[in-house]
């Protein structure tokens, strides 16, 4: 087995408490589609841990969540409004719009990743002519791909806008987990009782094998989407396979734990260089990214030492940290940072 | 744990040999999105069993494996030509039309579920103008829906007419392993060397959690198939939980095992009411399904014993036995439907 | 010019009164996308006829007409319930199924072309499990491909199996001024007093260029449905062209007289072949079509007299009058007819 | 009547050419679906202005005609290049997206709404990796959306560059006859001889009611595309009132000499404000728009007088020019904008 490297948080396997649920489930016969005891188990974890009646869907990965959400909130002349960085416009190779059959994005500019209040409103408000897509929807990802989050003040400022303007809220969380555990924040407060509609909470990236669930706190907006998920080729025969591990996830307080040592593995990266002159931060660490400035040498020699990482938006090399990143190996990355960008100090 | 019902092969759970390979794989980090090395040594396995240099693709259902397959041999304006029980036209929920954005599925009445080189030359030659969409491809099922086999020389006959007709042919195996322990058949027998352009081979059923692959044996009909997959939510993340389970059932013969056990089971029960007068089969018995033509009383008596099963087709009681199936349960059942067929006999 | 056929309704040319409407219109600059005049004045017109406040929309062809209409009452994991020969599912190469992004029309097999509450109620009650697309929507064609028209109480007794169902009602009225004529009704009877939500009013084959008004009854249905208009292709800049007609069609009841003209024509032809016995109705004429049953010596005799027709559903060859068919051109068809399948009596 | 503005060249009406050849072409019955005389006389008419024997279909408007040649040229998860003020991407309500079935279009800053080779090769070359839609396509705007023009040379470069990277080229000819006025320069030139694949030669704003021309250069990427116009709502059923029109224009040679007197307007407003010091030209001026910078005093005083126009990208004023746009009336719209930009001059 190779080293670990840093390169992206798919790069992790199954947690042990996910692994163990999956390996419980598969005893014996169960209904398919979804009947099985274990995802009404889940299902009701989801409903406990949000503390309200939501209605809950599991479904293959993040990019599909995204997709069905957001065309369960659009028609295909309608506009999702969301940030320049934003996964579903930037690595699903337009999935959303094959899934709306063709509902545009529309991209702000941030220079975080985040949107405001007034992004929002400038963009909602920009057109309203039938001649260019109504926007119908916002989407915030929760934490950013650079790994920033939004508090609940924040979402809630945003879903306000939304409500004046006629607009729903979907939220990505393929790092929901992560900005939980770094806001210290229940998941009710960062959701539905900051105005959230939909959220899609991942699963893959939290330490399971596949497997995002979509939640709707406005039950009406889920009419009929067991349908849509089935036509989308979303809907798991062996589904206990996808929602048993969340009941170990849940029950276990690993979607939490894990969360919290990936978001520790960035912390402690950036502790152990604060003191480089030579390298700064390109974004702050909120989640379980970190976002380095490196001087372009320095890049090529932490490579010549065999490390492994994505030059991100605005050049920022990206390291991500994973439910069971090596402290150690964190160390390791850290002083090899250090003795690249310090070779005389060395 | 209830004991098993045969209501569906879906309702079993991961084989050993699958679940195995999957545990090794979560081992440490590896690359995402399939550049990992258990990927790799899958699709070289789909390659030696088939004894050509096909292009493999893993994605999570059969719904899917066959609407993206589908839709990579037609365009919205083309039509599909399948029978009329096929899976793609009555359990999809309109996937291949939503995936296509709008191939039409052009049905052929069958009696046992069967295309035939005269129902797809019927089809193919009905209508030539621009006002119906324009066959472009036909969908085999192996096994039916209704567990039927196609042999070789039947689908060379069929692929002989798609020739002709400028007609593509895909098949829909979500039981393939089980028609080729039917047929005792090699599986390139089955398929390219009898013409399919297309086979999308189902795990599921064969014992696996999720997980189908997509083989395309003209290589050429599978360009840019990966962005295919990806905008349509079907690119896995951790792949390798969706490659290594191959790895399990190939390298071990467990693919083929387990659809020998499941036919196994079905000729048992066959066999254990062959002399029920009152009993008759709805279909002939070739893969690992049971269609019984059943008096409405006898059926109602099965239920009351517990039983579960599905009606069918023309009214048909189906059974399915899969990987797992217990032949003393199979016993069971058979002894029941004897029963509850014979009452003054028991 | 060559003599008039009789092969199809679509080979006439523009009425006087749409034409000189439209020279009216082609006087200066006008507002583009439906602001002019005409366009207000064309909807007004449909309010009055219909005598109620329904919302109008003008696009370009019956295909886009039918297609939009049904995409606004379905998402793509809905169905549609139609008559077999209905032209959605015969001649439209798929445009329901592409303008919903899948769609599926459930096909009732009918003798003549009609739905009765019992066929609406058994397809919509056939399947309930999400394996299927969900019946979301009735779409009736008045008057049918076979000429045939629904009465007020046929189309009231199907739209009360549409509500209990929850299932929305589309007419397909390509030949909805035929119907009218045929029955003599007012057209708010065969439409939104019978339970009609959205109906696509043919001017084309009424006498004009190009052109369908799509009228909702339900202007809820009608949300947005001018961007779905927009993004389909289906609004016309230099709009007046297309609503001018409509007003030259309505002010002079042109859109009547024309259909009253074409049946009149129907059944001109009829009575001059009434005892010829070689040659029988394969329906009965209601509208603008005539369907014969005529001996294959007939069919070919006739064409060796110049005779253009279509062999249509069931071995039926068709004959379709217009606005401006001639009545002695009618008059020499049933001469030929009789001539050609009584040769020993001619 | 009321006086002419400049708002938009879709305000005109119908050319005496256009008008008289539709009122030729409804004389009597004709075969429908474009297999009249009038159509072949029309599509013959390109080939002789394209000295070409490219491949020729009418259809409805400019935006199904775009979106339907892109789709043509892509897959649902590829994406088109264009300039970020083509139309395509800001008025037509997402219909490439909805046509193509989720084909992304990814839009270059540019100033003028040109596209250069270099634009063109930093956008294709940007990413290559599957989770981002891979480039297919180009698309130019000639004239584009500021009233700019490409040259030939221009055209050839980008052309190579395409050609390089495996590219297909469209042009969005809205307004080409304008940009062949402009350039003096021969249809063949400005298409197929600089390596324009598909061609979409707008006939709305060149002095018809409706119908745009979409020709194929290259006849292989014309296959099926009369089923993609069928389905998607684009074919007439009485085309020779789309074509005739056409075979007026290109015999009598209006189409040029519309889009010469369009464009003389355009340079007749220029020339008559040349020397008004407040105003000044935001884009120059080689088609039939003019884009004015006008300071908001300016703008309001004309907007009293009566004036209409449009605040286009970056706040210029448009104005636009048809082919009967009154000289006198530009006149007066010169000498009003020199009234209120120098009122103490007056």
């Amino acid at each position: 087995m190779a080293e670990q490297q840093f390169a992206s948080d798919n790069y992790a396997g199954i947690c042990p408490e996910a692994f163990e649920a999956m390996q419980a489930a598969n005893a014996g016969h169960a209904p398919a589609y979804g009947a099985d005891s274990w995802t009404q188990a889940a299902a009701d974890g989801f409903r406990r841990l949000f503390e309200t009646d939501c209605e809950v869907f599991f479904v293959f990965n993040g990019t599909a969540a995204n997709s069905l959400a957001l065309a369960s909130l659009c028609q295909s002349y309608h506009s999702v409004i969301c940030a320049d960085s934003a996964h579903v416009e930037t690595d699903e190779c337009g999935a959303p719009e094959f899934f709306s059959n063709g509902s545009k994005l529309l991209t702000a500019a941030t220079e975080d990743g985040k949107l405001t209040p007034d992004l929002v409103r400038a963009i909602a408000g920009k057109r309203s002519d039938i001649h260019f897509p109504k926007p119908r929807a916002v989407t915030l990802t929760q934490a950013t791909e650079t790994g920033r989050v939004y508090t609940p003040e924040e979402i809630a400022a945003i879903s306000a806008v939304c409500r004046a303007a006629g607009l729903r809220l979907h939220m990505d969380g393929a790092r929901f987990a992560n900005a939980c555990a770094s806001l210290d924040a229940a998941p009710a407060e960062l959701t539905w009782k900051a105005g959230v509609d939909v959220l899609c909470f991942g699963g893959t990236k939290n330490g399971m094998a596949v497997g995002e669930a979509v939640i709707f706190f406005d039950r009406r907006l889920a009419e009929d989407f067991d349908y849509r998920c089935k036509q989308a080729g979303q809907l798991a025969s062996k589904m206990r396979y996808l929602s048993a591990p969340w009941v170990g996830m849940l029950e276990s307080g690993a979607w939490l734990g894990n969360a919290r040592h990936a978001n520790a593995c960035a912390r402690r990266l950036v502790q152990g260089i604060a003191d480089v002159p030579a390298v700064s931060l390109a974004a702050p660490v909120e989640a379980n990214g970190v976002f380095l400035n490196l001087p372009a040498a320095v890049q090529e020699a932490l490579r010549a030492r065999g490390w492994q990482f994505y030059g991100f938006i605005g050049g920022a090399s990206r390291f991500m940290f994973a439910w069971d990143s090596d402290p150690a190996r964190v160390d390791a990355l850290a002083r090899d940072i250090r003795l690249c960008a310090m070779p005389a100090a060395a």
